[in-house]
């Protein structure tokens, strides 16, 4: 092997790359893929930032996205919110670094989560147009005027030019400007405009307001005056955790003993369960030393919850094993080793708890889903559903709402409305969860005779903490069981209602068409019996009328109003608290 | 607002968190989804290191790797190599930091790119089982053993045990072990027996082994003692790089003037080319002063090549644009704006250049094909293409190989054997280029009557320094127009070859049924003819055999081998040198 490099002269090359510099090489991965597509990520981003934003706040958030063509497939991009602002000093971590943000590292609901959207979308500005960004924003001081570039080597914010102004009305939010080129506007189901349209449907609290590149103005103005509470912190489940995120935790905390620990910084663990967890830990170790029938034997029936009398029938074995394992938790928790945490979380799987805590879950709520279909769509029937929440994988809370429109200004043709914590999910719909379980729902039970050719809008949003993606392009959820088996049963109920509403239409339409055909007749039997009877032609015909009017009269009560929204009010959320 | 929070409040959480943090939480970005898909993500990204490591120093590469299973879903996986090893002081960053790498600012052909893969197992295997990735490598000089774990909050490897070792027979290589859980060996098509033996096929130079959990070893030996060239940076085409790419190389460069930048740092630009782009700038100036129709006018015949004839026909204004044009050229790279850089770009988009050089592509070769098909799948026919490089996207060199094999050990059903830069693809086969070629052409043609149950295999292997995946799995490539033409192309070539092969071997079919037909006959006609000629039976007998014999004698000696191959030798590829 004389040709043969070494290794030293290979390792020349070595480098270490940025994350920015991954990304830019990456963009795909942020969903910077295909002209139109790409356009709408970049409103994605500065729209979902400027929600969040809000709804952190508690602000009723006025958004206002005014899309600028400069050139062939060059635009500028407006995005201006009111909400609470950002700190001078962050202005270049949140729009220059990847990576960063307030989000990433808490257990919360929130339409943003990495800390890369916002700045994946300078830098895709940067990248096609060589512009910095331009951002305009204040806490309510003095309005700072920065524009942004990313130093993509270093993965550093950079301010290029910075201007402070006066803010005598006290203004409050953040506007910015993005330049972009390789990008496209058009109306389609993939761009802007349709993602605004479902954006609004979704947070009718929200008044969003489009700008369209030639000047035509959209407005989605805001259905709900309710400020959705903001999302909270959930702490985990010990259903929803794997050894290392338990391993990790322990090293962090500050607590004294590994009981403290998981009492403090898990969901549903309380004294006894640490009791219970003791039993278990002892249980498992004696089983493991059992052989593979008599263990595979014993771990079934300890999954059926017979953990007293097997850890009985160890007799003393049974008590020192249980004096071992409090050793555990009375450990401190930086101490525990990755064994003894696996046997931790293996116990878990063996114990029950009370379904995680959902108070962190902020669904749209039945009346508001009803007032943003009616708002955006003007369907002439309207129904919403919101399921209590459920745990998928055993730990991970979620819950599913479901909306459905039919009639009225809807056009002919079934839309399918995709949402992931009320964010819009316009590509990948094929793998969705939601479009799978809504195809297996039977329509034609519920009056749909032909889904695909019916006036009929369905929206679906899934809530979570951890969506389930199928891909790093967030635009298709999971199958996940539990969240097809939720999506199905709301989908079946608000189908209920659908059809009891077409059966009440069918009828009324169907007597009114009996009326019809009476009256046409009226004309004719009068003047045929006023000869039979010997009485005026005129009052046996009033007689008829009045007849026919008599029995129809109560049919007739019932009006057909112009929408029927079906929910009584806004739904008890399950508002659990721990 | 007097209960909204403000924004002081809210970013008292900002954080920054490491890629490896990242990466932790979106480890399906990195192919760890599903537990059998995981295990094959780990074994190919050891393989690959090895593979990529043997080629960079010029060495024969001699792969181990063994699956031990500890429990239940819980694996250790030991991968060893001859590779040129590790210098100590770059183990920790090879293996526990992200983005970390030889290759990623390289424009070069290989398997690996990001620098993530292997630190990524080393992440997988620390997250799922806790412990440490044991490496043992030399470089030639002592052994060094070192245990090796990630330093997830800031990216950064960190050695937890080391020990060194004498190394008396000079061993170089590497070995690494990893310990993981939550992950399944199968057999199966998406298994690393799979995955190994698909390798095998594309790198023919290698020897293989792998010894499954069960003890079993299984080994894909070297059929070729070739080592393939190792691959060559290339420098980008001028058809090939977005304004961005230019406008930072510029700012990097340490040439004099943008001209001597251009002709340095891309290929095919000579100084003619330069001049040509001087008037083309200046052609391209003084076209966007024009109207709307002019322009678009204009703009076309520039397309036609009609430069010389536009600039004469501004006269004077033409020959002041030339010279303004001019200066661009002769500044110095770093003071290039935006702006001139997008002229440079855009005016690369009209000129005509020679296809970019492919001395940096590395096919495998028509004749390492067919031995990679023969020796691991022993077919009855194999036959291979390597067509020659072309482009897609007007710059990014690309090339298409395929294979053949038929009958023989292979059994009923058609497969397609995906690959990209040598690297089987084995997930989302559906949406790949190479499908959807391979099921455009008309198989009946080709004596392929099922193409499903037929005993076939075509392999196709897509080579580019930037392979265009559709997802960041890196599983599926998209289909370019031209990509997916060349593998049409190659795909009815292979046909052809087999139908003629088909053709043989059903005349000689046919032949040899005729023959034995004839000789069933032969003792009948003799008896009868005997007594009609009057000549003993016996003799006429002979006389017929001699007859049959002597008439299929010349298709006897056309034998049947037991493989056919059809290339003469290695392909001369391609190679171009600048």
């Amino acid at each position: 092997m004389k040709d043969s490099k070494d290794s030293k002269e290979l390792f020349k090359e070595f480098k270490i790359q940025s994350v920015s510099e991954f990304f830019r090489r990456n963009a795909a991965m942020l969903g910077y893929t295909g002209k139109i597509r790409s356009m709408t990520t970049l409103i994605h981003e500065a729209v979902t930032n400027a929600l969040d934003a809000c709804e952190e706040a508690g602000i009723l958030p006025y958004v206002r996205v005014e899309i600028e063509e400069l050139g062939s497939e060059h635009y500028k991009i407006i995005v201006e919110d009111n909400g609470p602002g950002i700190p001078e000093n962050y202005i270049a971590h949140v729009f220059g670094k990847m990576l960063a943000g307030t989000k990433a590292h808490r257990n919360i609901q929130s339409r943003g989560q990495q800390g890369i959207g916002i700045s994946g979308a300078v830098m895709f500005a940067q990248m096609t147009s060589g512009k910095a960004t331009r951002v305009i924003t204040s806490t309510g001081g003095d309005i700072i005027e920065a524009w942004v570039m990313i130093d993509v080597e270093k993965n550093e914010g950079k301010i290029v030019k910075k201007t402070k102004h006066e803010n005598p009305t006290g203004w409050r939010g953040t506007r910015i400007e993005l330049e972009v080129k390789d990008v496209r506007y058009i109306r389609s189901k993939q761009g802007p405009y349709w993602y605004l349209k479902l954006t609004a449907i979704a947070n009718p609290h929200a008044h969003i307001e489009l700008i369209e590149p030639d000047g035509r103005l959209i407005v989605f103005p805001r259905s709900s005056k309710e400020i959705p509470e903001p999302p909270v912190e959930m702490k985990p489940h010990p259903k929803g955790v794997i050894t290392d995120d338990v391993f990790r935790m322990a090293k962090k905390t500050r607590r004294e003993t590994v009981k403290r620990f998981l009492i403090g910084e898990f969901s549903r663990i309380s004294d006894q369960r640490v009791e219970e967890l003791v039993r278990y830990i002892a249980a498992l170790r004696l089983i493991k030393k059992e052989d593979k029938n008599r263990r595979k034997q014993l771990l079934e029936r300890l999954a059926n919850g017979e953990i007293d009398i097997i850890l009985r029938s160890y007799g003393k074995k049974g008590k020192q094993a249980l004096r071992a394992a409090r050793k555990l938790i009375e450990k401190e928790p930086a101490k525990l080793t990755w064994h003894e945490t696996e046997e931790i979380v293996e116990a878990f799987k063996y114990m029950k708890f009370l379904a995680p805590p959902t108070h962190g879950l902020r669904p749209i709520g039945e009346i508001n889903i009803e007032r943003g279909l009616v708002s955006i769509l003007k369907p002439e029937f309207v129904t919403a559903l919101t399921r209590s929440p459920k745990v998928y994988r055993g730990g991970v809370p979620f819950q599913v709402e479901v909306g459905l429109a039919f009639g009225g200004n809807i056009e002919n043709g079934f839309n399918l409305l995709r949402y992931a914590n009320r964010v819009p999910l316009l590509f990948d719909a094929g793998s969705c969860v939601t479009t799978l379980a809504t195809k297996s729902v039977d329509w034609k039970r519920y009056k749909v005779d032909d889904l695909e050719s019916a006036p009929l809008i369905i929206m679906i949003n899934v809530l979570s903490v951890h969506v389930p993606y199928t891909s790093t392009g967030k635009q298709s959820i999971a199958s996940e069981e539990e969240i097809y088996e939720e999506i199905r049963l709301a989908l079946m109920e608000v189908g209920r209602r659908l059809k009891r509403y077409l059966s009440g239409k069918h009828r009324k339409l169907y007597v009114v068409k009996r009326r019809k055909t009476l009256e046409k007749y009226v004309d004719e039997i009068a003047k045929a019996l006023s000869v039979l009877v010997n009485e005026p032609e005129e009052e046996v015909r009033n007689y008829f009328v009045e007849l026919i009017t008599r029995k129809f009269e109560e049919v007739e009560t019932e009006k057909v109003e112009e929408v029927v929204m079906t929910s009584p009010g806004v739904e008890e959320v399950n508002e659990e608290s721990e």
